[in-house]
Order: structure tokens, then sequence, then C-alpha cells
């Protein structure tokens, strides 16, 4: 029938009519519930019809079947779907195809037959346990079919009531088969998957390939294979997938836990955690107070809830995608998410959510998250904590050896940092100040600044923040214990920190004591159609440069604390977001020396410090050599430089994102993998223009990227210093950053 | 008192002290009613006061003093301000600067003494004739200074009641000076603008130079120089500014008339006009009807508004800057706009605007708008009509014997094209189909298919359409006569098509008999962050390719039905919009041709036509030569792209742009003039990269730059094909792309 339709071109339908009269006649409803008969038959039908239909008869010689079948293949080439494929995917035709003929062995011959599939270790444990099962009399789709149970090979997983182990059944092929295992691995030296087939006693292999693995898995047979002395170290190094570590460094479910799944949502942060539903920041900030442990059900988040975040165990969002704000935010904090659910209905008014199986849960009520498959669930379900020394430590002190670039992470809060440094970043990339305006009564003085009248007005506002803000630099430095640490000056658009909604305005007013008609004009003159192209970054500060005075002063205030006080080394590295054009940067950098030289003088203490820029716009990146003369350091920020680049907003991209990367438009989400053709160029050529003018600029990268392995590996082949990312992804980009050397030798 | 301060570096306020006393105690305002006697008492007490200060005289040796003089304007050069200043703007410090020291002659000793400014043609309408102002008996600042009224130089302009003219008074001075006249138009070859002062009968020059004058003059200054043989036809085109020439483009006010300015906004689109006032785009269209003059008053304007536009003489906003939507559309049009004129209030309930002196204007009251001041003005002011024959006719037939790139023009209906036709445009390069979208009832149909639940209600919908936008096309194609059209399919995102407030949400509901939560849901559903980034261009064909189906069936059955029964010869070019990634475009692209070869095969014609692409995004210039590969031209589209390199977005930018522009922080609005070092350089790779895979591929811009006269210079440094600016801009393209040859030699 196949052959008919594939290397005779009939018509498919015609034949599959013919059978599904004949099932109708019969009166089944499967193909293999016709008798052998009536496939005679049926065979005979089909002869006559393909004899009709093409004017000649189907070859029934075996080699003149072959040579169709083998032409068939060959032409397939060159058929309209493959070649817009090859189009689409830049594959030259020229390369043509391969055809493999191979003769068949039968399992299904009787009882001294048999077919199996095994791992030469256990790919779930990295155990090394001959791990398999068999089927006497069979074919390998009848062990995938799932109609007969397949058994273990070995007697040593026998449990009662099973059928014998082919160790018991077949001992001479078992026996055969262990020495293969050894072969194999030998001789490839890594975990094989295999199939194998018995035709009358005798044992031929089919297939073996490298077998897919757990994390655990991989780590464990990478580090057993080099005491083993099977591979290097450094093999060993290549055989984790860097993606893969995310499994490990996260809490996630006991596997043997039972569980009762209630709704289903994006995987938006790895791990699992379990608590009490509240349905607001400051509920989740309360209950932690007490130390309960709460989930944070928000219909999405906004940056105000992050203390509510901070204070959660998870985050479950009915509404957003896996680049909300909820999802980036949990990332960012080693979180687990589950975003847009779309399966609950939060109701806030009445503090409850329901499942879509009618399920209510109140606030108080516990469920469980798990973020690595986005499933919600009803009550606590146990979990297991990562185990970050054994194998996995092992590992890792190679990789460290092997990797040039450095690893930094992205962190605002000391608890994040500590974190970062347990995972092994070595300084931070990126602290982005605008997250400790959200905190606490800050915002208020935020919003008394933003609504000020007068220049004297925001001063007085920001004098009230400075204190503050120095807090919050001198807890940084602490825990980095004289690491590099860059400072993100302000960055987003002012209207981010004032409510929007009626409601909120009218409250905000109340609590300020401000009319509520003044607090509306000033967020309607805020309002931007286009926020993130508005005016932020620097924009602000080449406007109201008291802000940036401000922060300046604060960081600088709290190194040189430290460094008068407790003896520290720090060299503060400050950083001025979103430069497109070198003049906003010399304005702004004049601006910070100034302020940063006199707070020095008034400590009278040396410190070196370093001002420098984020690359995230083309046009930084198209002009770099002329930025460079401003910059001691870039940093790419190459999440808003893949916005801008592709003119693609991260927060609406959602409504096709998807299904471009599902028809394989782009080769996977630009926010996650680095975009090397387009974006990548713009990174390069950044780095080069950056050190043709200042040959010693330290260049690094702080987007989301600096956590993704093909990223990493591409920062380390342009020649960045270092690479920074959130705080769970450190060990990920370690590994990637030591792959990456490996890769171009 | 200037002496002691810039060279002996003495405080200025200390001897501004000293004369203020004086003053004072003499009971006097001005520093010229201080008497003879004064100043010398004043001058004693200025040298005790600077030895005072200084511990030596003030030096009294003139050759000291000029020293002294000297070695001031020398270290000027290495101050801070002028090393701020170099520094911003690149100017080598080893330039350094020149002293220019000169001798005094004295126009003020007596009545054989005068001083005068004099232009060697009328630098108003060009006129040859010698026209300048003297004083006799004065030095050059009293000339300036307004106190005395200057008399004319020659006798014929002489009105009873005036001083004598020179021509009578010092009769041999001034045939002397009619000679210099002579002899400085042969020498510099152009209209001088020449200082002279006449000391005891002796007639000294003191300045020379060109000069400064309007459009009109310029024109025919430069034409009749060719006529006299004193220049070349090519010096000609490059004696006028290409800027200049929209001032003769457009009508203006009678400069004779009188007026009564009302109000003064931003001159957002040059040209005058005056009608009725009207506050809805449907009593602009109504008036226009019946043939009334009308002037549409609005708030803002947005797309809705655009039928409106086209049937006022001219557009008057209250909010918005020079790039809002009433700004940018008028001048497209080439429409008088006065925009964002805060000193209006406008209040459609009562359908009256106020003007700032409380003046209260009803719908029906006549206003006049100058759009190249900004002026409001109450009742009719007479206008002039612009004169595109004699020397402008000239002078434009020199240009386009010269040019190399072509010009066409954006334009979206035959009124524009025609227009355009007129300007000497030579095809259209960008129509905007989205335009089409608005126009009567066709934006029910469009609404109808945003609002439809399935593809198949899309299709309903779009059915509808088809037929109007076919219509649209052969409209154009009629008046293009067989030049080239750019058409470009659908770009902006679908909410621009859906009303956005409650109130309009429920009336539109209750239109389209729908229930006004479905269509709220739906607006909701579609808002987005940063619609600017967001589903738009060929991110909704791919999404939703029937909608790219429809117009390319539409401009295809067009084109073939021309070509078919009158003979037409027509090359559809058909523009994708937004591609980002090749892909996009080759999916989109085989999907055009699929249609178009079936309306051609329909019709059984012969007809040619393209596919190509925007270059509107960086990563698509990044990538140009993979999307060349599928593109048979680009156009770039630089708004956007500059939008996108900068990451600024058009719209949000008021509030740091012109203060950015004021600063010289950006050397001029980038989206004025082609920011040639960071967008250009974009738009430079894209085109290189571009012809390294499809050498004779077309290339052109269609961003406004394309009428900017630097920006157009640009486009043919770098080998574009054509510009395609709005119909107005055309001729100062035209002469900027033939200066641009004659620059490059
Ligand atoms: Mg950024
Ligand atoms: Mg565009």
């Amino acid at each position: 029938q196949m052959y008919s339709n594939v290397v005779l071109n009939l018509d498919g339908d015609i034949l599959e009519h013919i059978l599904e009269k004949m099932k109708e006649s019969r009166g089944v409803h499967n193909d293999t519930d016709l008798t052998a008969d009536d496939l005679k038959e049926l065979v005979a039908l089909f002869k006559t019809k393909v004899k009709e239909e093409l004017g000649h008869d189907f070859p029934m010689d075996p080699k003149e079947q072959l040579w169709g079948a083998i032409g068939a293949v060959f032409s397939s080439w060159m058929n309209a779907r493959a070649i817009t494929y090859r189009r689409l995917n830049n594959i030259p035709a020229e390369w043509g195809t391969a055809v493999n003929v191979q003769s068949m062995v039968f399992g299904n011959m009787g009882d001294d037959c048999a077919t199996g599939v095994a791992f030469t270790r256990d790919p779930s444990t990295g155990e090394d346990y001959f791990y398999g099962e068999y089927l006497v009399n069979a074919q390998g789709e009848d062990v995938v079919a799932g109609i007969r149970t397949p058994q273990p090979i070995n007697k040593d997983k026998h449990k009662p009531g099973d059928l014998p182990a082919m160790e018991d059944v077949l001992p001479d092929c078992y026996q055969q088969l262990v020495k293969i295992r050894d072969i194999l691995e030998k001789h490839y030296k890594d975990m094989q998957d295999i199939e194998f087939t018995i035709e009358k006693h005798k044992l031929y292999m089919l297939q073996t390939r490298n077998g897919k693995r757990t994390a655990k898995a991989a780590v464990k047979i990478a580090v057993d294979m080099v005491a083993e002395g099977l591979i290097s170290e450094k093999e060993a190094v290549m055989r984790v997938a860097p993606e893969q570590l995310d499994q490990l460094l996260h809490p996630s479910l006991d596997p043997t836990a039972a569980k009762t799944v209630v709704a289903k949502g994006l995987p938006a942060s790895p791990g699992a955690a379990s608590g009490q539903v509240v349905f607001s920041a400051d509920d989740a900030e309360e209950a932690a107070k007490i130390g309960l442990k709460v989930i944070l059900v928000r219909v999405e988040t906004s940056p105000e809830d992050i203390h509510g975040m901070h204070a959660a165990q998870g985050i479950l969002t009915a509404r957003g995608g896996m680049t909300s704000h909820a999802a980036v935010v949990a990332r960012g904090m080693g979180k687990c998410c589950v975003a847009g659910c779309g399966d609950i209905k939060v109701d806030y008014a009445s503090q409850q959510f329901t499942a879509k199986n009618g399920l209510v849960f109140k606030k108080g009520d516990v469920i469980t998250l798990d973020g690595s498959t986005g499933e919600v669930m009803q009550g606590e379900v146990p979990t297991v904590q990562p185990e970050l020394t054994g194998e996995f430590g092992q590992l890792m002190e190679w990789v460290d050896g092997i990797r040039r670039l450095k690893v930094r992470t992205n962190a605002d809060t000391p608890h994040d940092s500590q974190v970062a440094r347990d995972f092994g970043a070595e300084g931070i990339g990126l602290c982005r100040t605008e997250h400790m305006f959200f905190e606490g009564d800050r915002i208020m003085a935020v919003r008394e600044m933003i609504l000020a009248a007068d220049l004297d007005g925001r001063k007085r506002a920001l004098d009230k923040i400075l204190p503050m803000q120095k807090g919050d630099f001198l807890g940084l430095f602490k825990v980095m214990k004289g690491l590099p640490v860059t400072i993100r000056l302000l960055d987003p658009p002012l209207h981010e920190f004032l409510p929007h909604t009626d409601e909120e305005i009218d409250a905000l007013a109340k609590e300020m004591g401000v009319a509520a008609q003044i607090l509306k004009a000033k967020v309607e003159s805020l309002h931007e159609f286009n926020p993130m192209l508005g005016h932020r970054g620097c924009r602000l500060a080449v406007t109201y440069p008291e802000i940036y005075d401000m922060q300046v002063r604060a960081i600088m205030e709290a190194a040189c604390e430290l460094i008068k006080n407790e003896g520290y080394e720090i060299v503060p590295e400050i950083m001025i977001p979103l430069v497109g054009e070198v003049k906003e940067l010399a304005i702004l950098r004049a601006n910070a020396m100034r302020i940063a030289d006199q707070v020095i003088t008034d400590y009278g203490v040396k410190v070196d410090y370093l001002i420098g820029t984020m690359i995230e716009l083309p046009r930084a990146a198209l002009t770099a050599d002329a930025i460079a003369a401003e910059a001691e350091f870039f940093s790419f920020g190459t999440n808003d430089l893949t916005q801008t680049t592709y003119g693609l907003s991260r927060d609406d991209a959602g409504k096709f994102l998807p299904f471009y990367v599902e028809q394989e438009i782009y080769p996977s989400d630009p926010f996650v993998a680095l975009d090397q053709v387009g974006v990548g160029q713009l990174v390069r050529m950044g780095c080069e223009l950056g050190r043709k003018t200042r040959p010693n600029i330290k260049l690094g990268i702080c987007g989301e990227h600096g956590g993704e392995a093909s990223s990493v590996k591409f920062c380390h082949r342009i020649g960045l210093d270092y690479v920074s990312c959130s705080p769970f992804r450190v060990p990920i980009a370690r590994l990637a950053a030591a792959q990456a050397v490996l890769e171009e030798k």
C-alpha cells in the first residue's frame, strides 16, 4: 500500500478506500483485526486496482521493487516540499541525499526469538547498571505499541508475577549482550541506547546510539567515566548539556509522591514549591514575616509586586507568557513560576481562585506549583532539594579550570547576590537600581520626586532616597567582598512608578495628600505610546541630572565608607543605560565624575571607579568607536538590543512569536537564544569598534542571553570578558563557557 | 571695560558696578545718556579700580594693548568652554584660531562722512537693482541701532519728505560705489552684502560677503546670472538651497496685507489658507462637498480624520508636535498646518475654540493659518499663489539635466499623485494602502474583518473590501500613466482600526449590531504596550495571509484590466513591510506570486510585476544579503529605521528631543535629517549586502528623509536608484539630487 503510494505515485486514497470497505464488510475497526485470509484477498484487490490505475502490474521482482524504492528516495530530494524546506533553511540542493539498504531479521519466529531495547547505564540516575526491556517472540514495534508489557532483561529487577527476565530465558544471548554492552561503551565512550533482535537464538544488534539521559545521569555518567579512564575531564565537560543543569539547580517534586493536578499553565520558571495561597504582594510579605510559606497568585504581576514575589515561595499568574513580568522576574530570582494559567479564574474581591474543574481555592489554602511543567496541584506535594556537591561539584571544578569567560550575576539584593556567589558567580554584572525604587517607603519618595514642580522639590525628595540607596549598595558590596559590582543607574520611564487606573490614582492621591486631578494630569502627561522607545535611561538623566547625581553619590559613599572603615577593596562600576549617542554619555560621565571625585575628596580615601555604558541600541553598537572614548566598559544589553534590532516588543510578541518559532520562521525565540546572525552581528561590531578606540575596554553582556548556552559560547567566540546572568543560571553559563573553549580546538 | 574683563581677566561685575553707580547718581538710564565729562570721570574711576584689583596700571601703550588683545584671543582657544565645545563637536585642538588686526576708519567726522550697507541686488525679489541704505556722519552701529532712520542710497526710491539720497549728497562716492558693486559681482559671481564707510569724501569698503536672500531672489539671481554670463548653469543650480524652495511651493500670505494674529502654534506644514472653522472630519467633508473652504480644528488628529484633512484647506491642532499625526499627514498632503497650538482651547461640545486673549471662534467663523510661521489669524488674510514657471521652471530644467537619482513621491490618492506629477515626480515610491482602509464605508468592512471569529468570516469581510481597493489602484495607475508605482501592503497593527474610548466603542457596537462587551474584549486583546514594535506589517500577514492575498489580487486585477482594456504598460511593485527575517518574506512572496500569477492567467495578459520589501528594521539591513534573495527591490523605510536604530519613539520623543537638538546632543532632529553616522550606516550596509546577492536590485528610500536635502545627497552618494517623498517636497529632492552630482566632482 505504501509502496504504491510513495514509489508508484498512486493516490493514497485509492487503496485506503478498498481497505476501509473490506474492514466495513468484516465489521472490524482495526487493520490488525483482519484475518490472514482477509489480507490475502485484500492484496489481490490491491494488485488489480494498481494495474487498473497505472496500466501495468505491481512489480513482483524484489530487485525491481528495491530499485523502485531507491529511486523514490532519490527523487524525493527534488519534490516541492523539500525544495521549499531547503530554501527556508539554506541547504544547498547539490548535497543530495543517501539511501541505506538493510536486510531484515525477525524476532517473531517463535519462542527462541525476542526483541528489546536497553541503555548501557541507567538513563535516569546515571548508575552503572545495565538497564533494558525485552519481549519474547516479538518485533520492534511491539515493544513500543504497549499491547504487551516488556520485561526487564536482568533478573535482579524482577518482581513477583513478572514474566521471566531475559537473563533466565535466553542466558547465552543475555551474556553476549552484556559483553556487547561493554564493547560498545569502550568504543563509543558514552552511554548507549541500543536495539537488538534475537532470531532463533542468534543475537543481532539493530542500532546503537548515544542514549538520552536526565541531567543527574549525565553528570554522574560523565564523572564516572573519567574515573573509569574511559574519557578525559575535558570530554566529561562536553558530555553535559548546559541547559540540562537547570533541572539540578532547583527543588523538584518528589517523583514518587502522589499529586492532584488542578490546572496547567506555562512552565515559566523552573523548580517546585508549596505554600498557602495569597492574592497580594503585601499579604505575601506579611505572611513571610511570620514565617509562613505562601504562593502569590495574581492575574498578572507588575513592578509593584516585587516585594511580594520575593517573599513568596512561588508565583502563579492567570495571564502573560514566558516573557511576562512574572516569568522574567521569577527566573531572575530563581523562584518557581507558573504563568499564563488560563485554567484558573482569579477573583481578588472574594480572595479566591477557581480551577477549571470548579474547585475553589481560598486565601490560606495550600497549593503546589511545578515551574518545570506548569502544573498546579492541590495541597502540598513533597519536593527534593538539589544536590550541588558530589559529581556536580567535581564537574564544575573541571569546568572552572577550563573556561576563559568570567561569569557574573544579575542581582539587586544581598540575598540574590549570596545565592549567586554560592552558584559560583564572580561578581555582579547588572544591579538594576530601579528595583530598589519600588521597595518599602521609598516608592513614596520616588513619587514625590516625580510630582515635584521644580528642581528644588525633586532634590528634596531625592535627599530622602539617598540614605536608602546607600544602604542598598552597602549591602551588595559586603556580600560581594571586593568582587566587581556593576551598578546601572535608573532606567525605566517615570510613569512606571505611578499607578494607572483611576481607582489606584485616587487612592494614592489621598495617601499623598495631593489632588487626584493633579496626579491624574501627571500620569497623563507621562503617558507614552511606546514606552520601550521613550523617555527613559540616560534620556531621563540628560533632562533631570539630579537623579543620577543622587545615585552616584549613594554608590560612592557606600564604597568609600567600606574602604575607609572596613578595609574593603572596591572598584565600583557605574553603568549608564540606553546611550545611543556618545554626547549623552560625555555629559553624564562628566556629571558622575564630578560627584564621585567630590565624595572621594570628602572621605579622604583613594578609590578607583569605572564609568561605562550599556550597549543596547543598534546605534550604540554602530557608533561604539565614538562611545568607547567615554566608556571604560561596555555591557551589551541584549534584551533591549534584540527588541530594537528586530523591532519586536517582548511584551507584545506573545501574539505571533510562538507561531514564528513553531513554523521555524525564527530558529528559536530570540529573547532566549541570542540571534547571532542579526543581533550578534551588532554585538560583534560593538566589540571590535570599542576595542579599536580603547584596546583594554572591559566587555560583558547582561541580557538574559548571558545564561543561555549557545549565547554564552557566542560571547566567548567574539572575545567578551564576562557574561552576567540570573543567579540560578550561573552554573549553566560556567559550563557553556568551558565548552566554548573546548569547541574551538 | 571690555578689555579689563576679557584681556586682564578682571571680574566683569566690578567695573559694571561703578558704571551703574555713576548712572544712578546722574539719574539716567542708558549708557549713552552720560555726558563726555561723565565718561572722562568714569574712565578715571575705572583705571583706579583696575590698579587696585590687579596691582598694576591699565596699559596705556597702544602696542601693549594690541598684544594683550591678541594674546587673549589665542588663549580663548584653550578655555574650558572651548574645550568642551570642541570635544562635543569633534574639532581637533591643534587647528588653533586666527587673529585679524584692522585699522579703523571713521564715518562720523562730519557731513563729508557717512556709513552704509547695501546689497548688490534686491535680496527680497532678486531684481537686478542696487539696494542699500546709508547715514551721513555716522558709524556702523548707528545704522543698526534704529535711532536715526537710514536713507536709500539711490534717488529713484526716494520718497517726498525723505532726507536726500547718497546719489545726491555724495555723488562721486556713489558712482564709485556703483563701480565697486560691479567689480565685486564680477569677482565673486554672486550677489554681495557690503558695508562701507566714507571718511572725508573717501570711500572705504569694510566688508563684503555673499548676501542672504529669499528663495524667490535666490532663484531669480541664479538664473539671471547665467543669462549675464557670470556663472554656468551648474553654478546656478548650486546657488539655491533646496530647503528654501519650500517657501515657493505653497501659497503664502500676501506680505502687504494687514493681519490680526490671535494665537501661535508650531509651523507644522508650510503654506497659508483661510476658511470657516469646523470641528470634525465629517463636517469638513460635508462643507467641502458644497464648495465651502474650511479649516479643520481639532485637539489632535487621528487616522480617522484623514478624509476631513483632505477636505480642509488647513489644519489647526491644540496638541502635538512637529511630528504629530496632524503635522506628518498635512506635510504629506502639502496642506498647511499649525500644530500644538497651546494658545487655543477647543471645546467640541459647544463647537467653538477660545484664543488666549479670550476671543471665541464658533463653527463657521473664518480664520487664516500660516503654516510657515505657526500664526493663527482672525478673518481672511489674502494669499498669493506660488509661481512654478519662469525662472523656477528654467532652474528645474537644468536640475533634471544633471541629477542621476530618480525622484518619486509618497502618495495614496489620485489627487496627491497628480500634484506630485506636476511637481516632477517620476513615479510613486510609497502608496500606503492602510490609508485607503479608513475611507468611507470600507472602515466598517475592515472592522468586520477584525471582529470575525474565523477565517471564513475574515474572507467574507475582505471580499467586500476587494472591489474598493481595486478601484483605488485603478485610479493611481491611471494618473501615473505607466510610471513605476510601489504599493505597500497593510502595515499598521489592527487595533488602529478600532476605537479606544468606552463611548466610541459603545457607539460602534450599536452601529455594527454587536455586543459592546465583545467589541471591548477585542480591543483589549489587541492592545499593545509598544505598538511600534508589535503585531503589524508582514507579521500580520504571516498570521493572517488572507489580508495580503486580497490586496495582491486587487493590485493585479487593476493592473491587468488597464493593460488588457486600455493598453497601459504597468509593472506593479508590491512591497512587503517590516521584514526582519528573510523567511517572512519568502513565505509572503510565495503567497503573493501564487495570487498574482493566477490573476494574470485569468486575464490572459502578459504582465511583469516586482515583489520587494521595506528595509526598516536594523535586522533587515544587517541581513540584507539573505533578504535580497527574495526581494526584487528594497525601499529603505528610514522613519521606522530611525526609531528602531535610536530606540526612539517618534510619538513620544517630544518630551526630550527638542532639548537634545537645542543642546546639540543630536546635530539635528534625526526624523528630519537622516542620521548618516548611525542609521545611514545601516542603509549603506543594506545597499552593499543587497547588491552583493542581487547586483541589479532596485534601491530606494521612502522615509520622510527622501525629501530633505542633506539626506537626498547621502542617498546619491551611497548609490540609491531613487528617493521618494511627499508631493510638495519633490522639487526639493530634485534640486538636492542635482547638487549631489555637482558636489562629488
Ligand atoms: Mg535595557
Ligand atoms: Mg514602517
